[in-house]
């Protein structure tokens, strides 16, 4: 963006006066920095810009178009535009265009692509099947194939002449047999080092690492680090090979999937578009839900504190401690959700290890518990109007409170996953509501128990 | 794991008495499964075994085993054996062990690498010399460089002279003048597609994106997904190519430093191993420092509510409507840090757009702080012991924090980033207890302006 700031006035003058003057300007600037400064176009000059640019030009720039600006810009171009530029991008992208076209403008769009570039319609249907968040969706079909009885020498031919057409970089050939059934691979790597005559079975490895293409991406990310690759095969259930996932796709997977996740542990409902370019009523619509949602659950602290009225009217001062103590159950299940949330975002943690779990949270719980409950009684002595048998309510409610906060806190993720829902929806205030209704009830009947001659009576059920 | 588990009784048994057949295992089953596997023995059995096998065999298992098991097993192995083992790893997986060996020994098994090999040994010490979570310390000594005035073939014969001593992939030659100066570079793609005998210089690309060795590893992973890159060079200020950092590795950093916000957006302190690795003592400091933080920080609530005893003493049942009131404001706070927490970590805000995201947030709390005022003013007329004059503090109360949630959740972030401090400090909860206080003060005064008949005189300042 700072280049973008720094040479913008310029810059767009000559890309607004004079198209023919990109492909020059393509040489010297990444077309990333050329993206950032159409980007900050207005979307009609922009689309005015990319449709009368030659289509090979308009490709590389538009491809590195954010989503959303892909789509505002799209709809603002001619059909027939859209469709030369969509020709020229790399699969994966361009599929990904279409997924995010209103519905009807994709379908004409993608009929126009038929006639300039029937072979990448094609494409772009076969990847659109799939679902969006899928090892299907995210995968290219720009491969490089040979059959497996060539030699090192042919391989080598058949990625160069893959790479003449394609701006993508390449690290493995595939072998497959009639039927696309995929046996083996050999890497740049192996066919450098090996003899180019020597023929590639010799060199195939044939423990290939592949996924499923209804796999969801956060797993191919994961499969992807564990290996160390930088692109692995797509094969459904007979080994027909359907494409290729490569790295720069998980690094972008890996950073929107943690965008998600990190805005529903803040309560908002994730955002598709960055923070600047997110409208007001978008912004209200995600947010205002879950605020909605959190304002009602709250609503039982104040029944609750109501219906123990005649404890609080019999404790003086005892209300004042509830912010204090039910905060205290919050933060330790913020703790543990947040925990086992990224734990089992990471492949750390098992749905199985719930036991284990929960006995070691418990146990967290009670020796934090206790490290509070001696600041607390202490703070409550403090007070001259208090007595040591309130101190002991307050020390005991601590450890009952801390105990709940880890021990839900760590459960309910598990629970929200094993009934397919994202654990990541037990965000920190979502925790913190529950346990706070909790909290209220453990102290009241912790009260009841430690104060029953100061409380005789005075405790409903 | 999952293979672990399957397989890993009788490969145990086949590792620990015959490490000779690790060889043929290494040909059947990926290097990464074989770690997990030995990650599952005890840690005197795995450094027993490591020490048995020929170096160039345990390597790769050693490499990617996890830090702190390599750490726990290296240190229970004989120095010559790790330094054996170290001279067969990739540069960066070297440097990296010897970040995480206590000194003393880290010295003591370097100096014995010296011995072995020299050169991997001045990497060590060349790629240490970078703080921990710089660009220096990520990169990789193993990088292909020609003289800029040679052909293309000999270019290739270099990288596959280099690919013959290296396990890593290879996607540029460096064309470097005396001094290391960097001057150019050519892809494995530019290369295949031009002809042996053309000169290097023809197809060198001058426009390179590079980092300087002491920038955050954040912000490298940020530049290599924007121009997705797989491979980066380091250089310093004088144009001297230092190293360069492959995707790989920007993919462990992406995933390590998301666990890092996470975590302490759930005010936990950063763990730096997986949830079943952590100690439970490590588990009761790491969490135990913000509890007690954010404990003695809602201390103020108490004493907030105490000072005000007259007016809950005034208006019955006002203090049980606290926790409703105040944990609105928590919740709107946190999903404004949130938002701007990972913006900020993505790049999309710069602390400059602070008085942007404050008149937004400002209004944003308006709307929805009204929202929120509606449903409240209506639940407190559903009790008949309240009045209009109560519902009607309420609604404005919770219209004022809401507010302040979202311009205090907001700002603190970039406020921290101002001072150099991590913005994710500023955590769900840290927020909460901040707006609690706050809350607490805006419901009295409000209470003090709306209801000033039935309070009159009871309103301390």
């Amino acid at each position: 963006m700072r280049l973008a700031s720094l040479l913008g006035p310029e810059l767009k003058q000559i890309l607004k006066e004079d198209p023919d003057q990109v492909r020059e300007l393509l040489e010297e600037i990444h077309p990333e920095d050329l993206a950032d400064i159409v980007g900050e176009l207005e979307p009609d000059e922009a689309a005015e810009l990319l449709a009368r640019m030659p289509a090979e030009d308009a490709a590389p720039i538009f491809e590195r178009l954010e989503d959303d600006e892909q789509g505002e810009i799209a709809e603002l171009m001619p059909p027939e535009s859209v469709a030369q530029i969509a020709s020229e991008m790399a699969p994966d992208d361009r599929a990904d265009l279409f997924s995010f076209l209103p519905e009807a403008m994709g379908e004409e769009i993608l009929e126009k692509l038929e006639d300039v570039d029937p072979v990448a319609a094609e494409e772009v249907r076969e990847i659109e099947k799939w679902p969006e968040t899928s090892a299907g969706h995210l995968m290219t079909t720009a491969y490089v194939h040979v059959a497996p009885d060539v030699t090192v020498a042919s391989a080598v031919e058949a990625v160069r002449a893959h790479l003449e057409n394609h701006d993508e970089n390449i690290y493995n050939v595939y072998a497959i047999e009639p039927g696309d059934k995929l046996v083996g691979l050999a890497s740049i790597r192996d066919m450098l080092l090996a003899k180019p005559y020597q023929p590639l079975g010799d060199i195939l490895r044939t423990n290939i690492i592949s996924v499923p293409p209804e796999l969801d991406q956060e797993e191919v990310a994961r499969r992807m680090a564990k290996y160390d690759l930088n692109v692995m095969p797509v094969v459904d259930e007979k080994s027909t090979i359907l494409g290729v996932i490569t790295i720069d796709d998980i690094v972008d997977v890996l950073t929107q999937e943690q965008t998600e996740d990190v805005q529903k542990l803040g309560a908002v409902e994730p955002l598709d578009v960055p923070y600047f370019k997110t409208t007001f009523l978008t912004f209200i619509k995600k947010r205002g839900v879950w605020l909605f949602i959190l304002f009602f659950g709250e609503f039982f602290t104040q029944t609750a504190l109501r219906h123990y009225d005649p404890v609080f009217e019999a404790i003086k001062g005892a209300a004042y401690y509830v912010p204090l103590l039910i905060s205290a159950g919050g933060n330790s299940g913020s703790q543990s959700s947040t925990l086992i949330i990224r734990g089992m975002a990471v492949g750390e943690i098992k749905l199985g290890d719930w036991w284990r779990i929960l006995i070691r949270e418990a146990a967290m719980g009670l020796v934090l518990g206790i490290g509070l409950a001696i600041v607390g009684f202490a703070r409550v002595l403090m007070y001259p109007e208090q007595h040591a048998d309130f101190a002991l309510t307050v020390a005991i409610t601590l450890i009952g409170i801390v105990m709940t906060g880890c021990t839900v806190g760590a459960m309910l993720p598990i629970v929200l996953k094993r009934v397919g829902m994202d654990p990541a929806t037990s965000s920190t205030p979502f925790i913190a509501s529950l346990v706070d209704v909790l909290g209220i009830v453990i102290f009241v009947h912790v009260a009841k128990i430690v104060m029953h001659a100061v409380l005789a009576g005075a405790v409903p059920h």
